[in-house]
């Protein structure tokens, strides 16, 4: 039994009823300094239109902002430096991300670099992270829930190596929900973010480190993926109509969010590294990869009774049952590996996977925890 | 469709798998500064083993400390101020707050008092808070939700009126939830501070400003509370016995903690208003003169269709018919006032109560706004 709970960043979500979106409704809370840098990438963040309204409310407040648009997919931590460089040099001192995982990771590091000109690159991986910019998050993928942690998943450069900031100091100060930035992404990045969103709530909810209010909270997002996803498919390739997929919206974005805020509390359980070797060497988009796992995870963790019991409250939740649930989660994540596919995994592939394994932490956030045999085996059984 | 959410406060819960209190488990956490202030009641926070706690980790981690223990129930102004006073004489720069919603809601007028020297009393009500003490509050009861917002209500001195200090700086920044500290509560004072987080929880969960997070911790609290409620209404007298109540403490310590997350974001509906009068005039304690207003409070928003909707799924989550929930909450609060008691409330204080509820915003935070003939009409039959 524990009820511990943390979560400094103020949510504000969509007004429906408004035709204005979010940020426009909640301006004032643009005024946290007096120049702002805007991290983002290229281009989702003014496709989906989050950019413009940022810029047209900045720009009515009077307040003064640069643009570090350079942020890619997994940022190398040169990038996230440059950017804290810039930030110090335009005299920025507040920060606002605009984007999916990676540049609202990379809107964090920023935040740190900015707010400690004497860092070198690797300093941000240290305990000596003292101070950050004020941070505004919005996210435009339902997936991450970056915008409700502290981290920051960054990538060494010149090496397949990420490493993460963790320091409280880069908490958003406010995460904007506005499932309208969504409407953009094509159906396959709105269901692999899902799944990943999916596979934090079902993971956290069998942590040990759980507590009633984290719990409430995965089981508030699996309940909205699990139903959003489950329209999804039902609508068939009808879902590929944006205006089909617009109505779940709120419910992926809210879901997800729900999801980051319960893994803040908890961690990720193993389907999160088991999956995380076929994104790194086979570029499987991460969400899909982890769904790839769920039913080996429910399998190995109903083993136990307590894992058992876990599994059946949290699908009572949903409402469907725990196989089912499973089963569905995996077809969803569609991971084409294996003999039938004649790209079975080989057995060195495998024993590298199982070495990387090993290696995160994560894996035994479980009631059951998986030994190396059981690794290769889950591999072998499903990719092999 | 509203996700919005604010929680600044860190809560910690106790780990029954460990001897010590969780004031000592989590030490460190009482490093917030050099000197603290002690805020308290003459007795309970003694005779219920926190304020030991507290002072043997702060001897232990070699921090200064003053105790001012002169907070009364309903605490006044002058006695908040006072207690700022001497923070700012002995060079105090945090604040502990022990106690129920009396001291917890003092700890934060002193945090405010003392780290703004110039402010007269009054200065407290108005808009001009800029910083407070940084504040830890442990509740020794299970019902206000002090620990959770940023609310103090006052009394002005020499007058029967209450006046609530409210600035985002006083959110503690620690709730520490030791159910124990409720052991040594008697009966009624447990049953009237659940009779309250009950309401908390009921009248939150119907207001128009709920959203899907504060309805989560609005169930949570309401399903913890009205179990234990029925749990001890099913001991019978055997509930006197410290043994009995003992294993219903972390469900409602964190039930009417729930409650306090959910009105933070929501406020109250109109059982406080019509239950106020109770308490000011007769003397009846606050949780049993709300709960006193469940049958009307349910009666009337059934009337409206989404009073109705939100009703049955707030009591389906609960698992218990409306009718039975509304009743039981009348029951429990036992209130003896009325005709069939020889004590029947009198036109002329009708008219003043139903004056006073206009007076307050909060009756109108429901589906269904009572308006000044019904106030006299639940008056009249409940207690004419």
């Amino acid at each position: 039994m524990s009820y511990d709970f943390y979560m400094p960043t103020r949510i504000i979500s969509r007004d429906e009823s408004s035709a204005d979106s979010c940020v426009k409704t909640h301006s004032t809370i643009f005024a946290l300094g007096k120049k702002a840098v805007i991290v983002c990438g290229k281009h989702s963040a003014r496709a989906c239109g989050a950019l413009d309204d940022v810029e047209s409310v900045l720009k009515k407040l009077g307040i003064d902002y640069i643009i570090y648009d350079k942020v890619t997919e997994n940022p190398p931590v040169s990038t996230c430096y440059a950017g804290g460089r810039a930030a110090i040099e335009a005299g920025c001192d507040f920060v606002i991300g605009i984007g999916g995982g990676s540049p609202l990771d990379a809107s964090k590091a920023v935040a740190v670099y900015a707010a400690n000109p004497d860092f070198a690159p690797d300093d941000a991986f240290s305990d000596n992270i003292r101070a950050a910019l004020p941070i505004i998050a919005i996210p435009t993928t339902a997936g991450t829930g970056s915008e409700v942690n502290p981290y920051s998943v960054m990538t060494l450069d010149g090496k397949n190596v990420k490493k993460t900031m963790k320091t409280p100091y880069a908490y958003p100060r406010v995460s904007i929900l506005d499932p309208r930035y969504t409407e953009t992404l094509s159906r396959e990045t709105t269901v692999s973010t899902a799944l990943d969103a999916f596979c934090h709530c079902a993971e956290s909810y069998l942590s040990p480190k759980s507590t009633d209010i984290s719990r409430m909270f995965a089981v508030d997002g699996a309940k909205k993926i699990y139903n959003s996803l489950d329209a999804i498919d039902k609508l068939g390739s009808d879902a590929d109509d944006p205006e089909c997929l617009k109505l779940l919206r709120y419910g992926l974005m809210t879901g997800a969010n729900a999801g980051g805020i319960a893994i803040n509390t908890t961690g990720t359980g193993f389907n999160h590294p088991l999956g995380y070797n076929l994104t790194l060497y086979k570029g499987l988009p991460h969400g899909r990869a982890c769904g790839a796992f769920m039913s080996a995870y429910y399998y190995y963790n109903r083993t136990t009774e307590l894992g058992a019991k876990l599994i059946d409250d949290f699908c009572d939740a949903i409402g469907v049952e725990w196989a089912k649930v499973a089963a569905d989660i995996v077809r969803w994540s569609d991971v084409k590996i294996g003999s039938a596919y004649g790209n079975a995994l080989t057995p060195d592939e495998i024993e590298l996977y199982v070495n990387n394994v090993k290696g995160a932490g994560n894996y035994k956030n479980s009631p059951y925890v998986i030994n190396p045999d059981e690794m290769r085996d889950i591999y072998q059984k499903l990719f092999g």
